[in-house]
């Protein structure tokens, strides 16, 4: 399967928690005397004054995944006194596992198949799932495993759901993409899914929350129309957001007209957002994300 | 005063009402039995099907001045037996008055006073009235009278609106710009000032309805902030919307910083709104604008 | 083969030459005296004193197909005498012939033809041509033959021509679109094609003229990169543009960084003014364009 | 005068030089080890193996005027010895001083009046120097002193320039910003004037390099304009580009209207060049700027 080239003997380094002075110097001492050299610093603050703190490091190692045991026991040993700071440290050689959840509509769905395919995207795709079956055939053309977990009426989702999970539990995945996928999902499968999740939401959030969003836009005369990828929690479209990005449109466009051109927004903002979070660019901080 | 240099015998009329076969070749043809000729027309049908009808059509008419009369004449005895059609018509080297009610924030007050300035917005500004006085010397150096109303404590502003009202009719007032003015305008108020009233709101409506939007913007993390130009109706932040725009906003900003970054695209939609309106470009229908 | 929903019984109508009174009132007499009923209705004139003239009409009319030939006689009549204009008509429930022609890069090409899929495109594509075979598995799984024709080494590529030529004539082209084509077509070719031809540039036209646009923008600094698509004219890079759009760059960004981002936009841009061009809204004129 | 709020007791270090390991170590312990706290920190390599290396530091020191001796020389040992770097800090409460060169068109001059006022740029600005006298009454009106220094007709400026010379250096000006000056400056100025200059260019670029750049935007029928601000270097247009942006605009405006729409493009982008030189957020690198 088709992978974007990730760099070798690089980690991405994500120390985040109460701003106190000193977190760089004692960060940046670690990597010095462990060897690496640090290829790119983000660093932001909300409050100098002690309020929460981010930072995103990454840095190169020779001989990465067998130092990073010592690293680790370093990073506890340095962050764990005198620090109230949580971190954490991936190898950007290995690809997080992107699990995809679709339904009928596929243009945010193949988007990022052909994406993954150009090696645009650090991350394997070990399956698709959907609640219909009309991607199969692309989907597997590009070689990837298509699941499909069929909807079930009624609000009693619960069986339907545990099938989801024990797919994606199948496929070790690390983060979850809902591609324009149409259930809603419960607050016990969020909790239970263990991964970030990321939504695609067909507006400009907060306007036009709920169903229908270009109909809604139209209804109200909007002159732009845009689309937000968020992180979903049990909170329906309050989730906090990674990306928005909008498109301008005409009073000469109907409901149809902006869905057709808010589904370029929507697989563009998805990708950006689904490329981040995959480098490990995003962090969560309540209901906001530092983006580096 | 300085206008901008406005075309000599150009009439610009608006046909608006049910669409239905023959508007177009009526209209045209008798553009062309009055001597005129077409500079530009824009036509627009919500549903050719019988939905509204919308046009708009720039003409060259030598001794427009003299002629409008019988062309007036022409457009009620045409347009009046067998359409369902309102019309209006405009002599183009006419500038509209436009009356501009301020606040204390002065970004959007002197943007509009020095476009008109510089010729770029075709109409005269008979009166700008603030409830405070911090523009009073910058609005008279521009040559343009001040009228200071203070706000009255309460919420009975009627004394206040009167005095508003009265300053508007002396001015003759073709149309009313609320250029972040802070105080919200009583439905008498609208209904009585008989003319239309636009506001810029300071945000990427309908999100963040209501005070403070970009505090509401921070407090939500979007990456995105904006700004509404639209006609005020008695239905707060819920008139029809003329023009919008965005800018993009990162984590890093405040809501300090959102507010400085959004007074730029306050000034610019609130601009190109007022001289689309000026242009007799945008047609109000139901809550909607068409925008030519 | 899938193609997007055409509308029955719509014609457009384009009419363009030299200004003077008159031509909207002949044109609307005529489409109302033909029995139709105008649906949207586009004008411009570059200088309404003896310019030129540009007009695109959709009108309903039912039973368009055998009222056609009646229409273009009436046209032939009306417009003839007294004026000089040239017009054309197209029935838009005939959708146009598009051959793509590709080479290795696939992202124009893939997102036209899913566009295409997607019904978004109101034409046929009869074929692919590349000059590689690369795509040529993706272009058959969208039901579309695939033509290779190898490029031919030295400067004398007039056998390969000479056979995309005789591919382009057996699948009845309209139109061509260079989805990233790498060669240089001759201007023997583009005389002998006889069909509009469309490219997409990937810069910013006129910025960065030739060859490694992304590389030369990287040199230069640019804080934004652009694609531009136009008809290609035997003038390299210089022929008239249809659409162009652009997106922010940053100095941490590579070349190759900066190309894969332009492919987004390129795409975008691309499938833009295929659509118009679709759609009968762009009319050439001198190097420049109208688009309604 | 009124004056932009500066942070006092803030610190803003540029590091500058050839990237190797250790230097945010080094730089962040010498933070520590002198009292202050990071605030912010930006960092860029262009090549982690012994390429360019960028850093710039916001840090907090309580009593920062007093220190600042000790810091500086901490400085000079700790980088001084095993790196390749320069260096240089500014007290973030000791505002720059801005010279402006005008000359008749008044919109960009005005626009930086105005943010200055409003508080938004962290400058001084001691003196406007124009060739002609239009703006001067605005410019008094500002409280900020007026020069008229006319240019000289024929080849030889260097009287002028002399002039200008003089008056920057009595004004002791930290930078100079060309808001739309029409003087081509000689080698010799930008030689002599010992401070960065920054200019604002009209379009694009580099398309369109020279004059008349909407009248050349027109003459080619781009579908977007746009303006560049950029250091100025003896080669006209070509200096390293700090920010641009585009507007999009259509075959039915103008030359006229695109340098009008233009000019809202021209005093963003120069005012956000000018912030971030004020904020000591460019770095200069052979022909490009490295922005945080």
């Amino acid at each position: 399967m088709p992978t974007a080239q990730l760099p070798l003997d690089h980690a991405c380094l994500i120390v985040h928690g109460t701003d106190s002075p000193g977190i760089v110097a004692a960060v940046s001492a670690l990597i010095t005397r462990q060897g690496a050299n640090i290829v790119q610093f983000d660093q932001y603050s909300d409050n100098p004054a002690g309020g929460a703190y981010f930072q995103r490091v990454v840095f190169h190692r020779p001989g990465l995944r067998e130092a990073l045991p010592a690293i680790e026991a370093d990073l506890d040993e340095t962050l764990g006194t005198g620090f109230d700071l949580r971190w954490s440290i991936t190898d950007q050689s290995v690809p997080k596992r992107m699990a995809i959840l679709a339904s009928k509509q596929d243009h945010c769905l193949l988007d990022l198949l052909w994406r993954h395919r150009r090696g645009e995207l650090p991350v394997e795709i070990p399956v698709v799932i959907s609640n219909h079956t009309d991607a199969a055939a692309d989907v597997e053309g590009f070689g990837i495993p298509f699941v499909h977990v069929p909807s079930v009426a009624g609000p009693d989702k619960s069986a339907s759901e545990a099938r989801i999970l024990a797919v994606l539990a199948d496929a070790d995945a690390d983060f979850v993409v809902l591609a324009r996928y149409m259930q809603i999902l419960s607050g016990e499968f969020l909790e239970r899914v263990g991964v970030p999740v990321i939504n695609i939401h067909h507006s400009f959030l907060p306007a036009f929350i709920g169903a229908q969003p270009y109909r809604q836009a139209k209804a109200r005369g909007v002159k732009l129309i845009g689309a937000t990828s968020h992180y979903v929690t049990t909170d329906l479209d309050e989730g906090p957001i990674i990306e928005q990005d909008i498109v301008r449109v005409t009073h000469a466009q109907t409901a149809a007209d902006l869905e057709r051109r808010g589904a370029d927004v929507e697989r563009a903002v998805l990708s950006r957002a689904v490329l981040w979070h995959a480098q490990d660019r995003v962090i969560r901080h309540g209901n906001h994300t530092i983006v580096f």
